[in-house]
């Protein structure tokens, strides 16, 4: 946990929203893109994701048509943005309240590896070029994310923690001002936030992860669920692409963060086959 | 001007950065994109302006060799991204203190115009959905911008006023928190900022114009020149493109704001030739 002092703990403190958080949804690097393809996205993959979270969002609500709300040129679909005339129509979608953070997958990971943004040092050429780099390559994917849930009509908005000023200490988290992701909220918008390259108090600057910064909203906003979408079934008590790897179904936390696994029992070893998320 | 409250001054307290900012330099729409074809950057353009502007922030220290800092894929260009191993030699490139705003052009005008997001509205779907495709838009041309910038090694990070938590009151600044922008510059970046849909507390939401962000910045940091880089030469004494529109050389302003032209004098009335900024 982050030892923080009364100060950071001043600037940590959040404006909550009027609408509470219904869900934080992870969408893991490795179910984005293709982890072992330089900066591609699993389009497909993005796709059926941007379109189960549309009908996780509208549950409740018509399920009506999809009206996409990115009217920006797309290499090679159309050169002439559609906007549908229907939006007149349409009812306000409600999005309920939810708060997007995805990881990096095979955007950034170079970069930062490269340059060693991780470990700090701005005055060391590399390391600066590679920040620049690393950004440039996270909030590239940003903005394709953004989109992509944008043309299932969900109303995202792209917020990078970067120029939100979350910074660090040693790799913990400092400062987190969240006033202008629950304003976002309020507003009916689905903030759309990343793993970052950021400033650090000790280091000049490290990596933040996106797991780092679900952990962060969740404790300040209290969700009533953060769900990770990734490239297998769940936790698996060995790597999953092993063959005897468990699926551990039920996980129990304990008051003090002490965990045990409730199901499967030990001796109910079943294999459980990995799938992908798509 | 904007007239704010107590408490709204308060939030506009910039924390000085430690190094005095000595240019803002706002990029126009008309320069850097091709304004009369839907989403087009003017590719050339804008490496010139970007080459300049290396030039001008590395004046007094070596021109040296320039190492780009965009080492993600470019459509078309290259499948792998070049490092260049000579980053590791290579001094720490002091970049003074710039901040660069740029326009919009030929990006986010159709889709706020479409919508009307300028006159807000978020209960309205189209006004909601041109909110999302408006910063679809602006960020996208951010983010080509930065990349250029940082193919001319300067250290540029995309700043958008929106997620930065800037917003407004009918259409005037009520809220532009400038301690990141300070933080990045003081950690040797260049910020860079463009006009953004952003919250309005009365209107819903509205368009933040870059020249109000260049204002808002000026007014808090006090940077020793602000440099409008467009297409054409200055200020004319009437539309540019007219025949006998004279370009005014020299405008005194006087502490009350109101204004006067030096240079032509009346009877001093010579043409001048337009000339673009590539």
């Amino acid at each position: 946990m982050e030892e923080m002092n009364q100060s950071q703990q001043h600037q940590n403190s959040a404006i909550k929203p009027i609408i509470p958080i219904r869900f934080i949804v992870k969408l893991g690097g490795a179910a984005i893109t293709c982890k072992n393809e330089f900066e591609k996205i699993n389009e497909e993959a993005l796709e059926t994701v941007s379109l189960q979270l549309r009908q996780a969002m509208m549950s409740g609500s018509s399920s009506g048509k999809s009206l996409g709300m990115d009217w920006s040129k797309r290499p090679g679909i159309s050169e002439t943005p559609s906007v549908d005339e229907d939006f007149r129509d349409q009812p306000v979608f409600d999005s309920g309240s939810f708060i997007v953070v995805h990881g990096a997958g095979s955007f950034g990971h170079f970069q930062a590896s490269r340059s060693g943004v991780h470990k700090g040092g701005l005055d060391q050429p590399l390391v600066k070029a590679g920040f620049v780099a690393t950004r440039i390559s996270v909030t590239s994917l940003n903005l394709e994310i953004v989109r992509a849930l944008a043309r299932e009509c969900i109303p995202s908005v792209g917020m990078s923690p970067f120029s939100c000023g979350w910074s660090t200490r040693e790799r913990n988290i400092v400062s987190a001002d969240l006033s202008m992701v629950t304003k976002a909220i309020d507003s009916g918008f689905i903030p759309v936030l990343h793993g970052d390259a950021v400033l650090d108090a000790s280091l000049d600057c490290t990596i933040l992860s996106g797991d780092v910064i679900i952990r962060h909203i969740a404790e300040q906003l209290k969700p009533e669920f953060v769900v990770f979408l990734t490239d297998v079934s769940g936790v698996y008590d060995s790597p999953p692409t092993e063959p005897n790897a468990v699926l551990l179904k039920e996980i129990a936390v304990r008051e003090d963060g002490s965990w045990f696994v409730v199901k499967p029992k030990l001796e109910d070893m079943n294999r459980q086959d990995n799938c992908s998320i798509s």
